[in-house]
């Protein structure tokens, strides 16, 4: 360890016990723990030296970025080395010919898009924890987020990659075009694999024009079945559909509830949906309501609210984002992040309701999610401390049954670790391990998550 | 090789050497040769008998698709066995509520198209091969083709694959869901490294709404420079841009000539831009002639031709896609598939037209591409065979210099894997290397392709 500190002299190092408090967990409730320091790089050179002294001193080391990771993924375990990205925040160069622009992996997902605003670009990845997570942190965990249906998840917002191995060799893959077929596009081994492979440095990123306009609209349906038919018609007619968010009828009441707002429409309907289009504002208004319309017209939507102004829109935002408010009211409760193709989501959710009332009567199931995805949220709450894993893994063992993800967002961190099986066939899970042999054998990185 | 083949009895085989000549080359030119056998598997089962039987007698193996491709990996070496996915054609599923489907790989492209409209969805890969190449042919290229713009290339078309390992495994990745964040996302492996890790059996691939309309403009620019303009203002204002094709006014001419068609324009103007959007029918001509209108407005645009019916579109379709027609005229030639960033693109080109010109005076270089997607392509001809190989290795190191792709579409196979170092540091080849020694350490499959 002594010899570790002073390799590393010049590099900025935490280690008084109250101060490494801030690095002891991430967003998960995944356990705490206390690291033995906490190394803070400036620039790659410098995150190459801290890999090569942990190295060589034999220690397993950690990475942290914005650490709203919530699968467990940056939590220490007692006595690592933590090496945050946090000083590593400077948006190094925007091109404002091209739309593309690198930064440094530490930068904040908010900082960021508000850099490319003012150069008169839009970088279209957005979450809850944007004041907080990094744009490395979003590479690393593949993360999704609100506009998913419209630009891809942050896999297809990434151009290219600096990465530096465990055996601290600097893997520039700086690639700032858009098509490129020279062999294996590397960038994928880093991207949603939580660290395990490498430490992310530096990402060249895709911009889009800044969307002139945003409309959204609250639609009620009968069915899943008039869901899917929805969605069909709106990815034909709206090339501008940038979210589609589902929410089952008790969702929505417990949502408007626990965020203190009216539930929005007078009748009762099954399911709603809230959807949202930006671009460019010549005709997207009327595109949208025409669209609409026809949809009521054809008997496809039994209700519809069109709210008239920004805050009657972010009045319907809050209670499709009130899931934390809802959380306090479910004590104990688990919350799925599941991929379910959308031809079995309605007989998956069926199949989850039963099963859980079956075992559990009086737990309370909550469905809503991105479902243009075919990204689906469960809470279900009101458990006992001790019925949190069985449950787990009986939605686990339903979303194997039909071939789902056990998580379409968060990824598997440590938390989810026991799960992946249900998701991944062994000859997937041993070719992860194998790569994970090749490139870091020691297993010093990240070590626990995801596959050992 | 007895032994290989009497392991095989059940399985289609070819050895006359008149049915063998249809499997000595793909499109690109590379030298033809004469494999010993050409296996023709059925099933996924077939193609991991077929690859551990090659293993058991240490027999290197090619695997061809629809042999269209332009970089000589599907080209056996002399004596190789040849593994044909052709009667791997089956459409096995098309999930119409998703939009999703799962094919064999030996599906030809256009078969493919054809029978998801047939059940009102729409695949929008498209490439000029389209009657020949195969689904599987397509994910090993990544190709690209005339609409990435709007829809991306195979990588982000394809949700899962099924593929088969040099050690016979078989790895289902069939995956059906858009996002799946459970560790790595091995498909990646796969896509566009042209079959060096793998056989591609199976792959589940993304569908979207058929377009109702489609309107398209060729529209004549003043400089490079507003060309990037113009792309930028077209990303904000149309969300159904599909193609943004650019001609340089050389290439334009020599291509009208070439298809026996009149120049479009009666003016002079430096570059000219093909553009198409696709998408529902309300409001799309209103939007696009309003675009239109608005860039003649603030002087971007200085002529513009809108064809009044599908026969005019298809003209000018006729002279974008007249390169096999210039080909003849320019014996002899080098076709560049180049991927440049946009904000470098004019410095690149006059830098090309100058060191070509200054050391072959008697070259013409033409210039035209996918430019939506940073995609060039340049077809420098009137040279002598003896200067090819120099014009060639010329323009990949200016590529080189703005850190470039060498090739965006067409892939490196044999005919590239020389100027490999030119897109792609040492650090990544050595990499992609060492993923080929872990995947397929006796290199028997696809030997001499991409990197060894
Ligand atoms: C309120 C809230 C809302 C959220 N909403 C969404 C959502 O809508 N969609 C979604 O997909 N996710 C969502 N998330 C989870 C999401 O994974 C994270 O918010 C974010 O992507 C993680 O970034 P971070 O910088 O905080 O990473 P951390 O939590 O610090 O780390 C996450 C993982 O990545 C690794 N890591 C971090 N940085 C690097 C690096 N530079 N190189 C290598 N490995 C690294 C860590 O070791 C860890 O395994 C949400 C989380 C919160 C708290
Ligand atoms: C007229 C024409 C136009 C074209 N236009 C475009 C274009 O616009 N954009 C573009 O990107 N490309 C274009 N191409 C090139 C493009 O790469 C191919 O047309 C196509 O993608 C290759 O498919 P194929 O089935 O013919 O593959 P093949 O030529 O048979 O094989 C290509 C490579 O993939 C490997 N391979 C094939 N099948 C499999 C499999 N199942 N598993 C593992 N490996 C496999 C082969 O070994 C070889 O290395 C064009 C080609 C032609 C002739």
């Amino acid at each position: 360890m002594n010899t570790l500190l002073s390799s590393l002299s010049s590099i900025s190092q935490l280690t008084d016990s109250e101060q490494l408090q801030k690095y002891t967990a991430d967003s998960s409730g995944y356990p705490p723990a206390l690291p033995s320091i906490v190394l803070r790089p400036a620039n790659t050179e410098e995150v190459a030296a801290c890999i090569k002294a942990c190295a060589a001193a034999h220690k397993n080391y950690t990475i942290q970025g914005g650490l709203t990771g919530l699968a467990g993924g940056a939590c220490p375990a007692e006595g690592d080395v933590v090496i945050s990205l946090e000083r590593m925040n400077k948006i190094e160069e925007v091109d404002t010919i091209g739309g593309t622009a690198i930064v440094q992996a530490g930068v904040v997902l908010e900082q960021l898009q508000q850099a490319v605003l003012e150069q008169g670009w839009y970088f279209p990845l957005d979450l809850g924890a944007r004041g907080s997570c990094q744009i490395g942190g979003n590479v690393s965990t593949n993360a999704g987020g609100n506009k998913v249906f419209r630009y891809g998840t942050t896999r297809e917002l990434v151009l290219g990659l600096e990465v530096v191995l465990p055996d601290g060799t600097v893997l520039n893959m700086l690639n700032r075009v858009i098509k490129n077929n020279t062999g294996m596009d590397l960038k994928h081994l880093f991207i949603g694999t939580e660290g395990i492979y490498g430490v992310v440095t530096r990402v060249c990123i895709r911009l889009f024009p800044k969307p002139e306009a945003v409309h959204n609209a609250l639609v009620a349906l009968a069915s899943f079945e008039d869901v899917a038919q929805l969605l069909k018609e709106a990815r034909g007619s709206l090339a501008e559909l940038a979210s589609f968010e589902v929410m089952w009828d008790n969702y929505l009441k417990a949502a408007a509830i626990a965020t203190k707002r009216t539930v929005p429409f007078e009748g009762h309907y099954p399911i709603y949906v809230l959807m949202e289009v930006e671009g460019s504002a010549y005709g997207l208004q009327d595109k949208f309501v025409h669209f609409l319309e026809r949809q009521i017209e054809r008997g496809l939507l039994q209700d519809v609210i069109i709210p008239q102004n920004e805050e009657q829109a972010k009045n319907l935002w809050h209670i499709r984002d009130g899931v934390s408010e809802i959380f306090r009211t479910l004590q104990y409760f688990v919350a799925f992040d599941i991929g379910i193709p959308l031809k079995d989501m309605q007989t998956f959710i069926d199949e989850v309701n039963q099963a859980i009332t079956d075992q559990y009567p009086h737990a309370v199931n909550l469905f809503f999610g991105h479902l243009g995805d075919g990204n689906l949220h469960i809470l279900t709450g009101k458990l006992k401390q001790e019925e949190l894993e069985a449950v787990d893994d009986l939605v686990y063992q339903l979303t194997a049954k039909y071939g789902g993800s056990i998580t379409a967002e968060h990824g598997i961190g440590r938390i989810k670790k026991s799960f992946l099986h249900y998701s991944r066939s062994q000859e997937q899970i041993q070719l992860m391990r194998s790569i994970r042999q090749l490139i870091n054998p020691d297993n010093l990185l990240n070590k626990g998550r995801v596959v050992d």
